[in-house]
């Protein structure tokens, strides 16, 4: 059994080799994602497109890769006590499954203003729900409490090695399946994504570039990269529920060596990329999980130093779990 | 050049050998489509079903694998004059698609009825639209004037040797994806898809299942199975825009002999399965590409005497072009 923060040769919270441990831990239980691209959407763009399609994963997110090589990390006596989290969803719902394959209780502290689709997900997969205020004060109280009533094991969402270490076997697949891949595009919330993608891919390439995609009301990467330290903001304000957490002092680092510039972007660029995901690509993907195509469409993109090295973007399409009402949103805007 | 209607050994209007062919001839141009899992589904429907997930085809359906075929079967004099067609939508955009492949002109004959995001689809792809009152009449009339005029090749939607030999290489795929599937669930309309699918599956399988899936509001398969000769409706009315077409003398003869039944299921329970294709399997979905999904799940399924036979389901995603509008359809049905 490895601790949660695996020593690396980086002093990082993971590595290649943590990354191809997590891939083989994860292999029986995590879906290989298909990866789909579009000749209307690379004419659009201007660019070669690779859409790495996460909504495909098991619990409908990226999330289960990490949650999945986290509960799997865990030695049979920890194990046993079960596992908690709190979590605005996708992160909730793939702990309850993990925890739901090897057995274990999953005891998920979820805000009361999180998605419905992503409550039922938690349900759906066996967890037992918890309610918070909206508050990361009320949500890492109630947390705590659970903690000490059951012995069980925080799992981080983001801010742990295990979870980094899964996330970046999206890479390891990738890679393997659009070799040509010379730029990722990664949505970008508390960095545990985006850590494990850029450690893994710039492994196999050196060269490859890494930009983040953030949601302005949200920027908080964007604002720590210029700033050189973490800079967390006063309130956050985006459609896209799953970007609104801080970098924590794990994925830091990562976020700061690594990624090589972050592409920030509105509600509405956010919302025209999912409608072009679901008329164009076909698939239902929830707003962070659009924000990938959102940047490479973006003006700010076009502007950006990096967008004549782009040729082939790998997209990461984090996740597919949306209510059916911020597809409504989205026809509302648009009087077709 | 193959006639448009190939010779068979079983005198249908195609056969594995032409089919085969047609996977070597749209083999440079098709996607490859994913086949789509889920264990919440299986566990819906008490079956292990895979999903084959054409929404994903160039184009957005099926119907592009046809199309092609056809088009490159055309001598070069042929090709030249351009291709002519009058369809309610996938099979125009692909005709389109597949003709500015060749750099041919297509001309594609359109009610003023049809769904918006199919239209733009064939102006997108360089097809050259004329509209027509929505009755068939106007639409063949129109038709012929085109042909009349510029010389052009007529490819029907599915009534056409070339068109039912690609559309069956779904099943060649399929087959070698999940090759335990032993029952097959198709949407059934002109009859192009499911003869093809039939002939190349009964060829490598003749044991499997062959279920046809059918709106109750245009269900002149099921009629005409029970009264052995085509059966036209003078009316339909389904919200599976795609399924409004009646089978036709070269697909009849396929259908009588190879569909082993037809599932008929109605308005509701289409739109209950686009929702779980949206909100399970996070796929975007229309109406003619839920109906498998609706058939397994349906009652009439359950009452059927094949239900016990079937233990892995193949069901065909047909297509995935769908307004927006469609979907609030489905939560105006629902109060959540």
């Amino acid at each position: 059994m490895e601790p949660n923060h695996e020593p690396s040769s980086d002093s990082y919270a993971a590595d290649i080799a943590s990354i191809r441990r997590a891939q083989v831990r994860i292999e029986p239980f995590a879906h290989k994602t298909p990866v789909l691209t579009s000749k209307t959407l690379d004419s659009i763009s201007g660019r070669k497109l690779y859409f790495k399609c996460e909504c495909f994963q098991k619990g409908g997110a990226f999330k289960f890769r990490g949650a999945c090589n986290a509960v799997f990390s865990l030695d049979d006596d920890q194990a046993t006590k079960g596992v908690v989290t709190h979590s605005s969803g996708n992160h909730a719902a793939a702990l309850a499954l993990a925890a739901n394959l090897r057995g274990i209780p999953a005891y998920i502290v979820i805000p009361k203003n999180a998605p419905k689709c992503k409550v039922e997900n938690v349900k759906r997969y066996g967890g037992q729900v918890i309610w918070s205020e909206p508050s990361m004060e009320s949500r890492e109280e109630i947390a705590n409490k659970v903690l000490n009533d059951t012995g069980a094991v925080l799992i981080h969402p983001y801010n742990d090695g295990c979870i980094i270490s899964g996330q970046g076997t999206i890479s390891l697949e990738l890679l393997e399946q659009a070799s040509e891949i010379d730029t990722l595009i990664v949505p970008i919330s508390g960095g545990g994504l985006i850590s494990g993608v850029a450690l893994a891919a710039k492994a196999i390439n050196p060269g490859i570039l890494i930009l983040a995609a953030e949601p302005l009301g949200a920027d908080d990467a964007f604002q720590s990269k210029i700033n050189g330290r973490i800079t967390k903001l006063s309130e956050v304000n985006t459609i896209a529920d799953g970007l609104r957490a801080f970098l924590g002092d794990l994925t830091w680092p990562i976020v700061r060596d690594l990624v090589d510039d972050v592409i920030v972007v509105d509600d509405d660029e956010i919302l025209q990329a999912m409608r072009l995901c679901y008329e164009i690509l076909k698939i239902a993907v929830e707003p962070s999980g659009a924000i990938g195509l959102a940047a490479v469409l973006s003006d700010s993109f076009k502007k950006n130093p990096s967008y004549c090295e782009c040729n082939n973007i790998g997209i990461v399409i984090s996740g597919g779990n949306v209510d059916l009402g911020v597809l409504w949103n989205l026809r509302g805007r648009d009087p077709r």
